[in-house]
Parts: C-alpha cells; structure tokens; sequence
C-alpha cells in the first residue's frame, strides 16, 4: 500500500524524497484556502509566484495580481489573502505570491504530482490520492517555517481520511498530527484560535476567514501543478 | 511572565532566539536519558561531542568513550546508548557522541543555559526552570531531523507543568505539543510503540530501554552544561 507522511514545515521537505510522491501543499489560513476557493468558483488557472517583483509585472500579461505578505494585502496589487476575494473571477487567470504558501509549492517542484489541499476540497483531495495511488507528502507552509496548528490539524484531518483508504503511516509526523485531528476534530476553531498565528491574523481582523477556512468539503475540487501553474483537475 | 516555546527539530532552531533562553535538551531514546541516569548515579561530568573520531581520543585524557550511531554502539568504544550501563559509574568522566542528542547540544551553543531534560528527570527540571525564571526554549533532537513521538510527548510533559507554574506558551509548538501529552499522558509507551523510529529501536531488542526512559521523576537531577561538559545542578 502506499506510504502516507507529513511534513511540519517548509525548512524539513530537504528529508523527504519527493521525486515519487504526489505531495499535497497546505497553507490553511490562508494561501491554499484561497487557492481552492478560487478555482472551485471557476478562475482558469492560478501561477505561484515567490517573488512580488515577478508577481506584479505579471499584470501585463492578462494577469489580476495578487500578494500577501505578513497576513496583509501589499499596495498595489488586486487582491490579498481572503478567500471571499477569490469568488467572482470565473474565467480569470491569477498571479499569486503569499508568505509561506507559494514557498511551499516552489519547495516541492521535484515531486512526481502537487496538489493543493484544504479544509475546503478535503475529501476531494483524499479521493484524489486514493484513485492515485502514489506515496503522499503531505507538506505544510507553516509561519515563516515554523509548525502551526492549522496545517498540522488539516494533516491530521487528511492522514485520517488515507489511513481509511489503505495507506500506511511512516512518519511520527503523520501519527502525531492524525492524533491532534482526532483530539480536536470537533472543536477544530476552538483550538485553532488559541494559536499564536491566529492571535496576529486576528488583529487584522479576519476571523471571518478564519471560520470559512476551517469548513470541511465545501468544494469538490482539486487544484493540480501542471506546467508550472493551478488548474482543476477533472475528476 | 517566561515565555515557553518547544522546537520539534534541529532543523528548526535557528528559528529561534536562544541568547536569552534556558534551552531544554531532549532526545528521550536515549541520549538525554542517559546523561540524566549517569549524573544521578554519580558520574563526575560528560563532554559532549558530535565527532567520533574527537571522542575516541579523549580515552588518553582519562575518559570513557561512548558513542551510538543509528541506535547501536559503535565498536571499539566502553559505552552506547544504553541507560542501563550508565548507572555504575561513579566518579567517572565520559566522553559521548550520539546520531542526535549531541548534536542539538551543539546546536544551542548560544543559549544562556543549557539543561538535560527526560522523562527521568521531568519534575526536576520543571523546578529548576520555575526557580530561574527565564524564558524557555524546549529543544527535541528528533531522529536525523525528523520530528519524533517521544521527543514531542517529553516537551509536553514539561509544558503541561511549566504552564501551571505561571509560564506563557509562545508558540504552536507547544500547544501542539502539550496538546499530544494530555492526550496520550495515561498511555505514553502504547503511543511511542506506535512510532517509526521506536519500530527500528524494537528490532535492535531495546524494548527494555524504552520503558525504562518512558518512567518519570526517578532520579531528582538536573544536568547542565558550564563550559562545554555536562555536571549536576546543585538545587
């Protein structure tokens, strides 16, 4: 059966062997959020980007642009880091650079397939690898690489969901995360707002956001790399 | 209040600032362990050492040499990472590199003290870090860089207590880890037999170790570094 880890943080993927694994990228609050969001509401395709520079001059090419950095939307671009911004832009392509979330999929571009995953498009997601049947990294942003609760509950959350479908565990991260699932699945927003990241998103007033991107399965979709770029994978 | 953060790996602690910090030192299977056993049976000091070969020649300054390497020890030194063969050596001086706790010894060089920490000594520490009321920095060596059970449930052993002493949780580690420990506190050896690196100890028929470093509070001793060697704290 294949093999099922998770990565804490963007600063521990060089211990992984990627080449053949499909890793699932996970930036809950809120870069893959958005990025699900956005193409289950229709948006053609989304570019991640490390760089605002690079970013920016994207807008030439027929690109909305957009960029977060430290929870804030930077001047001049079109968009920020809210997934309610990413509803209305059916048929649009996107320019995305955010914190940790891009970094993460930048981070990853050895493996065979990436994925975008989150509370959003979760059972899409573990649908996906079960029909695929690859080794899977489950590989979190984290904040500024350090491990935050919000990815490591939905790692948790997806372990869980694989563990079901077959795959075997073979990493204490994995094992680790899947318990904090299990301890707090129920009361995921409780135990997601005692969390040092949160207490700094929340001073930015977006607890709206909060609580939108922790509801599990309101999507039914799966944003694959292809190319370089976030398209919807067609079921 | 001290502030309380855990890093669940090497890799991460750069993350961190540890100038100011009382870092905790923990790799429960076995190394920490087994410098908490040695100290409390009387051994005069440990030098800790990431080279074997720099090790190996601190036989001619009067020295037991121990090393282990992927769990076993080494040939041609008196010692490996057994707690067990630690507990008849009083008076002696001993000279000790292991895979990883060592190592992230090493690593937190510039903190303004560093202290042992196991399951064995858990409630002395907690003591000693409560007494210095310094901001506290839980460092887990992990296994090669990856994050590990037992390493996690040890940070939150000693979060759970130190947060009942006053100390503020200053990152998602923490919570995650403390979070972990509450869960599994009534089970810990069933959670740890769970894991991977655990899996590879059993094949190397350490089961009695393990037990062994899972006991808390049998010895009331707290190890720390002055000037590059490992002594006991006088309380």
């Amino acid at each position: 059966m294949p093999s099922l880890e998770v990565c804490f943080s963007p600063h521990l993927l060089a211990l992984h062997t990627l080449s053949h694994k499909a890793v699932v990228a996970v930036d809950i609050l809120r870069a893959t959020s958005c990025m699900v969001t956005a193409i289950a509401c229709g948006v053609e395709k989304i570019l991640p980007l490390q760089d605002t520079e690079i970013c920016k001059a994207m807008k030439a090419q027929g690109y909305l642009i957009a960029a977060e950095r430290d929870g804030k939307q930077i001047e001049g671009f079109d968009l920020g880091n809210s997934p309610f911004s990413y509803m209305n832009l059916a048929g649009k392509k996107i320019a995305f650079t955010t914190t940790n979330g891009t970094q993460v999929i930048k981070l990853s571009e050895n493996a065979e397939k990436i994925i975008i995953g989150a509370f959003l498009n979760l059972t899409a997601v573990a649908d996906y690898l079960a029909k695929e049947q690859k080794d899977v990294l489950i590989a979190c942003a984290g904040w500024k690489g350090q491990v935050n609760v919000e990815d490591t509950l939905f790692a948790g959350a997806l372990v869980a969901k694989l563990v079901q479908k077959g795959f075997v565990i073979a990493n204490d991260s994995a094992l680790l995360a899947k318990s904090l699932y299990e301890t707090h699945k129920n009361h995921l927003l409780d135990f997601v707002n005692l969390c040092s990241h949160v207490q700094r998103l929340k001073n930015l007033g977006i607890q709206k956001d909060i609580e939108f991107c922790l509801q599990k399965d309101v999507y039914a979709v799966v944003p694959v790399l292809e190319d370089g770029e976030i398209i919807r994978y067609e079921l």
